[in-house]
């Protein structure tokens, strides 16, 4: 077989790399635990029809079709029926892109057995087929967090979302955090407001700003929102007002639009920015232009950014609409963290470093195949004390095998009673040596313990 | 939106099962992790002539399309070649069906980076279309451990394998569990020995024994391994062996069968039996029955079953001719156990049980909305401890938010001193209260801590 090559857009780590991604998970779950988050996970797949009501990224499902129905051969022979039926549903099948659409459709086919307000946290991959570029990916892994409930959500969860992923991501070992937020109900009041003959364009045109620049979006608001050149301008004034405080409703005001949605997105907006400067001062800024792609957004979005980076590493917003069933109406608020473009961007400039490249902490070593049986007890005395050992491969000259726990990074390395050994140090008693130091000690399977920061590997920022 | 019904095949649990479901990984790895297992997740989807290489299950395999590549409507046009190069990636893709074919080939893509024996672990979703039925499902979680060499491996790892899945599942919450082993080594060389042509064919019609009955498995062994009846019997006869010890190797050599090949496989599956019986006693087990369907197992087969459940949720083996790139060869062996089964058998069975839906171990209550900054005040403080807290949806009747935490089986209530409130018990400091034993006492959230066995959900075996 020929060395296979890697998938664009499908990204692999290390393990040095996937123990720093599985630090970063457990990190989220511990912060979304705290808050009352309850874990869950949907299938990968969902009925086509779900995943394609969300408008552009629906271009970017991934298909699923069994190859087994293309199988000429088969084990036992099936009616003309059977096959039909077996295969129904697989057939309209795709990936899910994110995981906000699938918890909308668990949240509606569960409701009876979920307890409203829902809180829970997911955190999966999600896949796009979108054209790979840099941080783009086509297998990704998201963390969400969302509420729903039932009829009515109150809007103080709009406020705890931005603190929940404020102090989720303070909890890792990466650079600070910025969340823009802004309110759709202030945007599209404001249009509304201006007399812009349609909105929703509007929004769609404003929320281009960073990709096409101010002329471009003046022309879109004038060429697809109806607007005039005046009103065009009012827009982009809009848009460009952001403050790391309250201060921008003055400067809305100072626009001179009024609008009843207008006056209420204000509020919300103020009050997300007022509880965050108590609760985590310095991250969440109202920014204007925050528009967001997905159309289910009806109130409050968000858009987290980390310091020195101007990609986003996460987004979300409420959405009162996304799941209903016949009069029942559940709304939600969430938001979703890139855990895979966070990576990637950090990995990228190395920022991120692990101790040691495996769990092991000590490496049993081994002077003669015959001595396997003694140091596979000694290893499980270890264990049975949390601590993770590995045994030498094979015997071999301690010098050897002394390089074999530094490739790795291994600690210790531990060498058994054996006065005939070839080590020069060991007594009769077993010994272990930090190989860091040199330094050797006599040591007891049954009480001997490394320092608490040798355990496991730490994570830490790259120096 | 009409309500959706669940995918046959694609299991979805409701909070507290996946909460159970984390605990059972959050074990697996632990385990892994002492014994010197570095974490690895590779992507989902692997090239079709990869997954197509196993036979059996290929016609299972679920292939990839991009639905975008249908779409008419697109933002920026591209050329027919752009439109040729950015799909040519993806046509051939399907999503994995086991986690050690991606292993396989992230190991040869990657020989250059890693440190050789590498031991992985790797606890991923995997797909099969095939027909949905009791305990088979079409996407499942498994834990799987391997290890490979470059050139040789060597044979203690077999026994190693097989003793960290014992130790696994011990430390687990669910039932004893037995494992089979076997090696196919034993059943070829003995079928050689015994003169049957075509020990291959052998070797897959004993492996339908459970299945079909062994009168059908004599007839197969006739009709396709080109066996004489008496050679049938013979080889029937073996697959009748197993031990809780090493007398097996009498029983065999009782049957009057020599070959060199028959010889290695008994002295590699004594020390496998051996060396269980020292460290997992009771545990492991010859059954000369096993055979494993996979067909690129070369030496070493497993097979784990819980006490009580006639279904395997594990399995493995050695595999020395899986990966290799030109001249190098990268022999391994690994066990898989099925999350995913197992926990559908014992969720079938209402085995495992958790103390609550939440991870929420206090709710403060609220007497009236103006009160909801302090709330949020007293949660940061007791979250800045460890304490997983929520602070009540909305402000209600103090008996009600008490129903809201019995509800989730949140044990404990957190009442803020508002001496006008309508909490009787309170006065002018904070309370809190255990609402199973009805006990209310002055709290603060400086300093108050719950009994460590509630502090997160416990999950245990149901009584």
């Amino acid at each position: 077989m020929a060395k296979p090559t890697p998938l664009s857009g499908f990204p692999e780590w290390l393990p040095p790399q996937r123990m720093i991604e599985q630090y970063v998970e457990e990190r989220l779950r511990r912060t979304f635990e705290l808050y009352g988050f309850a874990p869950l996970e949907t299938r990968a797949a969902e009925p086509l029809d779900q995943l394609l009501r969300k408008g552009e990224t629906s271009q970017e499902v991934y298909l699923l079709r069994r190859l087994q129905s293309d199988a000429s051969e088969r084990s036992e022979p099936r009616s003309r029926e059977q096959e039909a039926a077996a295969d129904a549903s697989d057939d309209a099948l795709g990936l899910h892109f994110d995981l906000t659409v699938p918890f909308a459709r668990y949240v509606l086919e569960n409701a009876g057995k979920l307890q409203f307000p829902f809180r829970r946290y997911q955190i999966q991959k999600a896949w796009r087929g979108e054209r790979p570029q840099v941080g783009r990916y086509r297998e990704f892994r998201q963390a969400d967090i969302d509420v729903v409930d039932r009829g009515d959500l109150p809007f103080h969860y709009d406020v705890e979302m931005a603190l929940v992923a404020a102090d989720a991501l303070a909890g890792l070992p990466v650079p600070s955090v910025r969340i823009r937020t802004n309110n759709r109900k202030v945007c599209e009041g404001f249009y509304r407001g201006v007399g812009v003959p349609d909105p929703p364009a509007a929004l769609r045109a404003v929320d281009k700003l960073d990709k096409i620049g101010p002329a471009a979006v003046v022309d879109l608001l004038v060429g697809t929102a109806g607007a005039t050149d005046a009103q065009a301008k009012a827009c982009l004034a809009l848009g460009e007002i952001n403050t790391p405080d309250t201060s921008f409703v003055d400067r809305v005001r100072a626009l001179g639009v009024t609008d009843p949605l207008l006056d209420e997105g204000l509020a919300e907006l103020t009050a997300v920015v007022d509880a965050a400067r108590e609760h985590a001062p310095g991250v969440v800024v109202a920014d204007l232009s925050i528009a967001r792609g997905l159309d289910y957004y009806t109130g409050t979005v968000y858009e987290i950014a980390l310091t020195g980076f101007s990609m986003s590493v996460g987004a979300g917003g409420r959405y009162d609409n996304l799941a209903s069933a016949g009069t029942e109406r559940y709304p939600g608020v969430g938001i979703s963290i890139g855990v895979t473009r966070l990576l990637g961007l950090l990995f990228g400039q190395d920022a991120l470093a692990v101790t040691r490249s495996v769990p092991t902490c000590v490496l049993v070593a081994l002077s003669t195949e015959d001595a396997r049986p003694a140091a596979d007890r000694t290893a499980a005395a270890l264990r049975a004390r949390g601590i993770p050992v590995e045994v030498a491969p094979s015997a071999d000259k301690y010098g050897k095998q002394i390089r074999f726990a530094e490739r790795r990074g291994i600690p210790f390395v531990w060498f058994p009673a054996s006065p005939g050994s070839g080590s020069a140090d060991s007594g009769s008693a077993d010994s272990v040596k930090d190989i860091r130091s040199g330094e050797q000690v006599d040591a007891d399977a049954a009480s001997w313990m490394p320092p608490e920061s040798d355990l496991w590997p730490v994570v830490t920022a790259s120096p």
